[in-house]
């Protein structure tokens, strides 16, 4: 199943950047004078191979899952707050519900890998690959198999949402001590310096920091995760909402969906895509600039542009919803603003 | 009236940021992981000194004039082009129309200083103070008196929209040249050199921006406009539409409703309503970093830090428009959000 929604992902034919471009140039602006919203525009009109674009139902997906690595002491907050924020996610009452709301998308929560029986819970997504990764400065934190059903259960549901008629999605997630496994993938795959790539999370101190690069130098040294092998990566220093992430990029790009890419969590998981796949890329957005000090590295390796600077460092898909918010500006611009001509505006420009 | 509005305008108690950061604190999410949300939740707390706040409805102010500088070719667009904008607002087809529909924001157009008899269409707010400035390389675009009154026009909105019910302003300008006398503005209240704060406006090519910058530069030298007298440079080398948003800003101010900043032109108004009563700054949200390069200076002079940063260079309010959707998001999250005792999560941080 991975490998065909690889096949099936295909760069975005450029052609129609121009086709959007010229709607563009006959709004009644000056050229070019909406910046970011025009990029915006003019990617959907791409990705969607339409002209006339619309998005009707939109969504972040909150992947959550556990992290044998937390025994490190690489957290502020202990692994039970995991399942207990997936409860809050149900009752709509975490950050996430919150700006999905105000953003006009749905929050679905799956239980890829929480290390805590949720029963047959009505509104969670029943995916649960494992309870909880397994330690992985003792070895690897998945079998290579673990790590692939994750990448799957990403393809899955984003298949299951494209059905549904979702024609956005967002990333997100939910796993105490998901920051450490997130700078092991960027050290690995960008080969940055552990030191640079690691950061506060949800606001460690300088101890538990030291604990926290320490347990990452280990997990690699432990592991030697091969930095040729996305899926080596993610089964040996990754987690399991990592991975399903990774799948959702991939599967939205398959089905030509453009897919929002929350902070720093969810761009170790676009970054797992992008090495299997260098053309998810042309299907991903930056939502935005997260306070973790690894997501710049993350960024910039895939050549993205962040669309929000507004300090956050939360998750859950906080980040994405709020960047939906500006992408459907650019749609809304493109689609609904009048043209010089339907206006009676000069667009004779003067030298 | 001016005197008694600027007399009105007090510093917010920062007190209330206290009382607001408590909340922030107590709900489910790592202590400051929400970074310029919970900024802007604060200073919505201490602005309507209330610990819940409402905004119900929020209005963009899109104030029109022209610029008898025109004549020395410093646009890239005839000045017909302004009242043709004002028809296509009426008519909801402008950019800020969109961007404000999209923000749940309503559209009040002002004509404070067309050079157009829009005679009395429905729609328009009619307050015209001149018929365009006067060219400013051979003399004050404005009197003083109708500076004054140019400002005054501003506190009366927003005196009226604040009977209304509206709980969130924004500004925004449209006015063929109006960078011109944005520039001459900036120039001389910061004392920066001209060059450096003179951009190219609607897109105007070298041969023009050396006209437009030698244009300033008399401006300022036939004119003379007093730093230390802010009504003196919006009189001399300023404008109606930025006369009228330094006194929406005031007015704002004045009745504690916070205002939104849109970019270059709508910063040069506030740099005035700054200088005349700098705690209207207490209530100022500058919406996002124009591409305009004089913008900086204006926003570091105030000390502002912009919301979003998209590249834009449209003006009308739609930068500020955006932005009204983050600082709502910031409010939604601070009233929303579940505590930690509400939603059954630990707060317990280890370390």
């Amino acid at each position: 199943m991975l490998n065909e929604a690889l096949s099936k992902v295909k760069p975005v034919n450029p052609q129609w950047y121009e086709v959007a471009q010229k709607r563009l140039d006959n709004l009644t602006k000056p050229l070019g004078s909406l910046g970011r919203l025009e990029e915006f525009a003019r990617r959907l009109v791409a990705i969607f191979e339409d002209t006339m674009p619309s998005i009707n139902k939109k969504a972040v997906f909150t992947f959550a899952g556990d992290h044998g690595v937390t025994e490190e002491g690489v957290s502020a907050y202990p692994k039970e707050v995991t399942p207990q924020m997936v409860f809050n996610f149900l009752r709509g009452g975490a950050g996430i519900n919150v700006l999905a709301r105000h953003a006009g998308a749905d929050v679905i929560v799956i239980d890829i890998g929480v290390d805590y029986d949720f029963k047959d819970i009505e509104g969670l997504i029943h995916k649960k690959v494992l309870r909880g990764t397994r330690n992985f400065t003792k070895g690897p934190a998945m079998t290579r198999e673990e790590a692939i059903r994750c990448i799957e259960v990403g393809i899955e549901i984003a298949n299951a949402y494209v059905r549904k008629g979702y024609r956005l999605f967002a990333t997100g997630e939910m796993g105490i001590g998901n920051t450490t496994p997130s700078s092991a993938i960027t050290a690995v795959l960008t080969g940055r310096p552990v030191e640079e790539v690691t950061g506060r999370g949800t606001g460690i101190g300088d101890t538990a920091l030291k604990r926290k690069i320490d347990a990452i130098k280990r997990g690699i040294e432990v592991n030697r995760p091969d930095p040729s092998d996305p899926i080596d990566v993610l089964q040996k220093v990754g987690g399991a909402e990592i991975g399903g992430i990774a799948g959702l990029i991939i599967g939205a790009a398959s089905n030509k969906i453009p897919i929002v890419v929350d902070g720093f969590i969810s761009g170790a998981g676009a970054l797992i895509a992008y090495k299997l796949k260098p053309e998810t890329k042309d299907y991903m957005f930056a939502a935005h600039n997260s306070q973790e000090i690894g997501h710049k590295v993350l960024l910039e390796t895939m050549g993205l542009r962040p669309i929000l600077d507004l300090d956050l460092r939360l998750g859950e898909g906080t980040g994405a919803a709020l960047a939906m918010l500006m992408i459907e500006a650019g749609l809304k611009i493109y689609k609904e603003m009048a043209t010089f001509e339907e206006a009676g505006v000069s667009d004779e420009i003067q030298d």
